[in-house]
């Protein structure tokens, strides 16, 4: 059911915002992108203010010119609609428009994504422009394709204009039906928050001391992806109206939007924006940290949405807003790392962000390929290289699928429920980040699995082992789901706090875990949060002892359950930790806590899940990555780390990149990318 | 005067919610109830939406339900007046009724507390509430009291509606009769801040960088109090009239509210809801911190409100809200130790929060003593023990008094004031805190005195030692009457800034410590903060040293003074820290700094106060506190640490729970807790 | 080209607010401030209510009988406009005189400086206090002068009432005419941000996520400065009408204020407020930090705007208000430090601040040179003893020059711009700060040079040396001048950063360093952040190896320029870090890093500027200041530490205070001053 790019050949392009600059250096511009192999350009996302510089009055001619500079030169057009960024009339003349802080402050014009996504009024001027840019572009020879607005969600992600709050109550009316039903889901006998009438409902308003009702805070969120959708379904709706051959996609990855369901029900495949960079000032926390390398798991998860996929933005310089995200520059080798990273977890087009630094607003140092000065420079030098390789392997992966045998599971539900829930929510991540180095550092690709309610079976049964951590909502047609899956033969692994909440985030009247209790061969006996100030618990697991923080269920397993880990002191000292039970075929392991990269090693090897290829010996700095088409398999080699890697090759392979053979031992430079190839036997 | 609950034997209750639950599982859950040796159920008090579900459409056919079943199963009924939450159609037709913040920002349904105490229209609707459930329920078998709705100024205890600012005006004007006189009381004068119309008074207001007139600060506390105060007293004058059989309290213990003259005013007696388990995430700071014990200290204050007093929610289970107060469990024994800890410091009556875990809501985590699934657990098991227990106790201990000769003095005024000045408030909590770790580590009973302007000589008389540890504010009144303690023998303690500052918060055109000077024979020569980036100063008091941060007040003692402690270093070295002075029969002893619990044991050994049972030998972990009744003395021993302490007993004592006698040696096990008894001498 | 003030001798002086006191207390008063040697006296800065108590009542009893008194007792008076603290009336009937948050909440009664400078009416009323105040004491012969309104742009430094957007939408028409003008000065291409009509243009309002267009963020800080101005030249102008044989000064020195244009235009001299203790409380960072000796370098940059200068608030006490800045004490010694270190670096009248610590409002710990009591204190004692010693130098060094060889050059467009722009603007105050450490430890006065656009080359050719550490906004006429500079032997030095913006803060399309290019011999071959979380890099500079900490320029010198540092490590090892270059006959410095001690030092080592008083030998405790007049130099040895200093003297010194003579080896006391006189040969 994934939409996917369809591509013929893997090709490069970069974004371009030709307003920025004198026309006089659009020729050079587009003859230099032409030198570096680029195929694409993405114009006009921001420009709203040039198509429609008074209301109702358009202009094409602008970029009617930088089109038909760019369709002289060979490139292929990406228009972007330019709702990020309404005008200064627009917003002038309707402040209706605007989104509005919880606290009732009204969001203005002088940055972007000002707007929200429910207003009549801006329904309506979007659509127009939207439309009237369709109209005029849909048969230019150079555009192919349309992105949708830019980063739905981005910079903020939440909405309290008046339009807002209506359009919420609407929706919880279309959701429910009566409002007995809207007091049953949301719990509100307890506080005496029974709604009477409709005109009572509103999005989560200001309260004393800021806690709100939780279950109405889960329909917030889907609420706003809905609205998020719904606003894109506008535009994609008159795109394809009036715009038929063209594709149609929006990038970035944002909370509170289903994604998935934003590309299942209007994008021919998802993009992507990635910046690694971000490592350098956000670094991951914990044990061996991911840094730049935890995007692969954001590809991931975008892959679990469009397998074959673009980017959108692919970082060529170091970021930075004036006034905030102050990235270092990246490392020579390191753009083409970031690259490579993309191609390997399915990216069939990339384009680079951006193709010129910006010498005014707020991005003037989110640099871009080439500097102010517009002279030759490293990044240049490293682009160039890139393109050059990649006309090598350009026709063969195409379209080859990622591979794998595991796959962490997530949904939105509980990471929306859970951002609220500091009970289990903020857990997730944690162990979703720790599986996952898991994975990266014992050289199996992994999957994201989106787990909703369309998810079947068939969907489940691609892979060997599914670990979900902390499914604290499970409906009982998701926990049948995973049953037949396991009796089927599969493998899954839960954490602490798994099962015990139905889909309005209500705790079932089951003991722990819930819904999962069967499935698992436990309930939970006791249990206790970890308090800041005390000392660590541990578990003695296999011989090895490991500290259990944050969250510790005491369990009590049934007969034919088999007792993995148990706690090695509190006053739960020796009650289990960890279980592991036979269910058909299948095997399901609970275990009490949060997961850390040791505990879910030591399940690996419980499981007897090994490295994916059996004949490369790498290091841990290094990612195996595999994509296959018509029975090839590519696999990618990314070191990650400035050192050179030492890794042993049992076979001959055949390198793609350098067309050579490799075997034995070989040391790998400091950010190299190697890909081998083999036909599967 | 201090209102006291007056039972005839300690009881035990539980709050619950029916209208969280099925209607079947009622009968159950008071069989269960009876059968853990409750007597006592709390109902309605946010049940507001089920009383009047639409305005002025009253019903009671539910809680008659509840109520009657109650009744059929023996329990005693407290029923809860339900304003802490006015239903979503009160504050959507009346938003005047609601609380807004200092900003301006209405604070909205969705929350608890979210109305004001002096909207015309709320007084109106509550009082409406009130006098229907009165009338209703007055007569019914089952119900024996009132509590005024729930935790007054908790969540939120500033007031900023339009309603607080024109009844802050006229109580200004009622406490002041002139402008002049508020321009004086204020110190307008100081930036031409002086008011010409009573119409330019409001509350403080938004400033520029936020800091406002300090005077005016300490009325605004003053004034919330009132509110508050006549807000429950609207309530309490109709249960009167109109259940003039039934009792009446309020209960939880909050900020900017004089819960003395609130009790003495309107109530029977008070109530507290007490978690020590908050201890496990806000620990007491500093040397040895006290954790849950610190509430030993907060019952103290209790019963300088109420001599015997009710807990109405006393900790069942792990506490926590969705999205905040991540409490880990109480240890096993913990919830036994501490519903001792409260019967110690005079409880009379406990009620456990709450029967079952809520499954909806902010509350889902805030766990009662039933889980979600019902079934057995360790903490049903632990509260059964504890019920049967005080079985054999009930009638002795009921009615005893706390028995302490010394105190720990406390006051309203320099609560309040000193929330704003940082050059003395913060100093309070943590003297109170130290000194009250010394008298528990040396086993000596201690209580809190509310100094007041109705306390008379014969409060402080109660006492050989008084620690007032930094009373900036000190009238002429309660000047002599220190002084009058002391020359009839008694013992104070001052610490720096003491004795400076009038009524309303302004110094006095004097040597510090202003009107305290004759009674402690010292001026302050000079004095300093102590910085944050400097060495900390030290002073040599007996043999040994002691730091001094914070504050050092260079002392210049009379020739009648003894001089305890010099400075050993900064430019003021060897200059006099601390002083004692005779005073007719009496001591005083000032000293310049913010005590330490090293300090107080100094000061305690100064003035010859040793433990108060000299025939019991305890380690610090174990807490003794006394009660009396009829000549007979209750002594309980409470162990708050998990390892087992060793103690000594120097004769034989009757020991309550066990039926035993003790002699000698023996080992008290982690958080046990023993009640011995003796006839005083 | 500045104004300075031309004083007789060298006076004191102290701040008194009579309004504060009993009547009674003023004769007491102003004898005690004669016997203290005082000539002056402040008053009435924030007595607007006292003098129009009701609009339109203007009344001068009260503070006719304070003057009249002062003049008896031989004191001069300054008075202060009183606009700082607009009475309660003026707020109530007009609130469009209140500033308002950028969030729209309207600041109010009960702090100072509330108002805005841009209201019609706000102006209207403080021209008419002005204009009667003037009138009425234009020829009191004891009036001297007045300060206008207190510390402009103190507490808070932007604004956004209505008055103030309109006004800045005029500002910005009259600045730039068109609106293409601003489009392009803005950048407004940028994110569609193009105004299309003037009611489009407001000052920085609300974001989504709080980011602004940083060109209008520069434009904001302009018209701030150019609002306070006009403000204050309103008041001016109505003085030198009403009152002109009087002086005309204002005090304090904040932010988004051009305060050496303000002086320039309005003033007779500019007035600061020294309160060097803030060092204990908010101490610099970094190695061998200045702590209240920083205050040198804030006496510099007064210096810079008027040459001699009055002191008009000196601490005199321990400051802080009830709620904040808590600070310690002065030490003995200190206030006598601080009263020679202003003497030193310009100042001609010095007033204390305050006469007595106020015993209501926010300043009840902003202790003066009297406590509460009254009494004699070692303040009084201390400020004493001043006072007798500078009768002894006041004719002597009144209006004698500061001397500096150096100076560290500052401007607005930079800090201000700066103020937004983390990529450059935060190393501005430390470069400043490390330089102004070298200067001071290596016994080299200095001074602060402000470049703007009225600067000249006289004014650069008084210096051997310019420090520039980081000009990102570099014009081609500073450019242009900064090159003649060198070129007849000047030399400089700059940091990281420099030359690449233009005035509207848009980087140049040209290579770094932009438009310095060519005055210094290098373009910037690649750059870097440096990362929270990586390992800092270094570079070797003659024989030693620094950490070049938070940016890295990697250059690309040009022929004829030499070496002076290369990085040892990351991936530009090797490759220059600070270039020499000669041009003319003089020599540029770039180093393509912010400034540390030990860099600023090693350069000073490179150019060749050591001590400027070769005979005397000092630790780095003792800072050396001169101040010439007549050919007679006088040379001023403050001693920071607490701790005696061994100096030694290697000829036969003539000292002012003592009246002895010093030579060779001899100790000088903590906190002792020298101030030795020679001729200069």
């Amino acid at each position: 059911m994934t939409k996917s790019l369809k591509a013929n050949q893997l090709e490069l392009g970069v974004c371009y915002y030709p307003e920025h600059w004198p026309e006089d250096l659009w020729e050079n511009d587009y003859e230099r992108m032409r030198e570096l192999g680029f195929s694409y350009v993405r114009l006009a996302e921001f420009a709203w203010s040039i198509f429609e510089p008074e209301e109702g009055n358009f202009s094409f001619n602008f970029f009617d010119r930088a089109i038909d500079l760019a369709h002289k030169h060979g490139l292929k057009v990406i228009l972007g609609t330019p709702t990020a960024t309404p005008p200064a009339w627009l917003t002038h003349k309707y402040p209706e428009v605007l989104n509005v802080s919880q606290q009732g402050v009204q969001f203005q014009h002088g940055m972007r994504r000002h707007y929200n996504y429910n207003s009549k009024k801006y329904r309506e001027l979007s659509a127009r422009i939207v439309t009237k840019m369709a109209e005029h572009y849909h048969n230019h020879p150079a555009v192919v394709g349309w992105q949708i607005d830019n980063e739905l969600n981005c910079e903020i992600d939440v909405f309290y204009s008046d339009a807002d709050h209506e359009s919420f109550r609407s929706w919880v009316k279309n959701k429910y039906g009566t409002l007995d039903k809207v007091n049953k889901a949301w719990g509100t006998t307890f506080w005496s928050q029974t709604y009477t009438s409709w005109d009572q409902i509103f999005l989560p308003r200001p309260t004393v001391n800021g806690s709100k009702n939780p279950h109405q805070l889960l329909d917030e969120k889907r609420f706003i992806s809905d609205s998020a959708i719904s606003y894109a379904k506008l535009q994609a709706d008159l795109i394809r109206k009036f715009a038929p051959n063209h594709w149609i996609t929006t990038n970035g990855m944002f909370n509170h939007l289903d994604n998935h369901r934003l590309t299942d029900e209007l994008l021919d495949f998802f993009a992507y924006d990635s910046y690694p960079n971000f490592s350098k000032i956000f670094p991951d926390q914990g044990e061996k940290p991911l840094l730049d390398r935890k995007w692969s798991w954001n590809l991931s998860a975008v892959r679990s949405i469009s397998n074959n996929f673009a980017i959108f933005e692919q970082q060529s310089g170091p970021g930075g807003w004036v006034d905030r995200i102050e990235q270092p520059s990246p490392l020579p080798g390191q753009i083409r790392l970031w690259t490579y990273q993309s191609v390997a977890h399915g990216a069939d087009m990339i384009l680079y962000f951006r193709w010129r630094t910006a010498t005014f607003g707020s991005e003037i140092y989110w640099h871009g390929i080439n500097d102010y000065h517009n002279q030759p420079n490293r990044r240049i030098a490293e682009i160039k290289e890139i393109s050059q390789e990649l006309m090598r392997i350009k026709e063969k992966i195409v379209g080859a699928k990622f591979k794998a045998e595991a796959a962490i599971v997530t949904d939105y539900d509980n990471q929306w429920d859970g951002e609220t829930d500091k009970w289990y929510g903020p857990y997730i991540k944690q162990s979703e980040q720790e599986w996952f180095k898991a994975f990266q550092y014992n050289h199996i690709p992994v999957d994201a699995l989106n787990f909703d309610e369309n998810t079947n079976l068939s969907d489940l049964t691609n892979y060997k082992l599914l670990v979900y951590p902390h499914p604290a909502i499970m409906t009982d047609r998701k926990a049948n789901l995973l049953k037949q899956y396991v009796e089927k033969g599969g493998k899954v692994v839960f954490g602490c706090r798994s099962g015990y909440k139905d889909v309005n985030g209500q705790p079932y009247m089951l003991p722990f875990p819930g819904v999962l209790r069967e499935l698992v061969g436990v309930t939970v006996e006791d249990f206790t949060r970890v308090g800041e100030y005390q000392e660590i618990p541990e578990a003695e697991w296999a011989t090895e002892i490991f500290q259990v923080n944050q969250f510790n269920e005491v369990l009590n397993n049934d007969n034919n359950t088999e007792i993995l880990a148990r706690y090695k002191n509190a006053y739960y000292e020796n009650k289990p930790a960890a279980v592991k039970s036979q269910v058909g075929k299948g095997t399901t392991i609970y275990f009490g806590g949060v997961f850390t990269l040791d505990i879910a090693n030591v399940i690996l090897d419980e499981l007897e899940i090994s490295k994916t290829v059996e004949s490369i010996e790498l290091s841990e700095a290094v990612e195996l990555a595999i994509r296959e088409k018509d029975g090839v398999e590519y696999i990618f080699l990314l070191n990650y780390s400035d050192s050179s890697q030492t890794i042993t090759f049992k076979e001959e392979w055949n390198e793609l990149i350098t067309k050579t053979k490799l075997n034995g031992t070989i040391e790998m430079k400091g950010f190299e990318v190697l890909i081998l190839e083999r036909r599967r036997k």
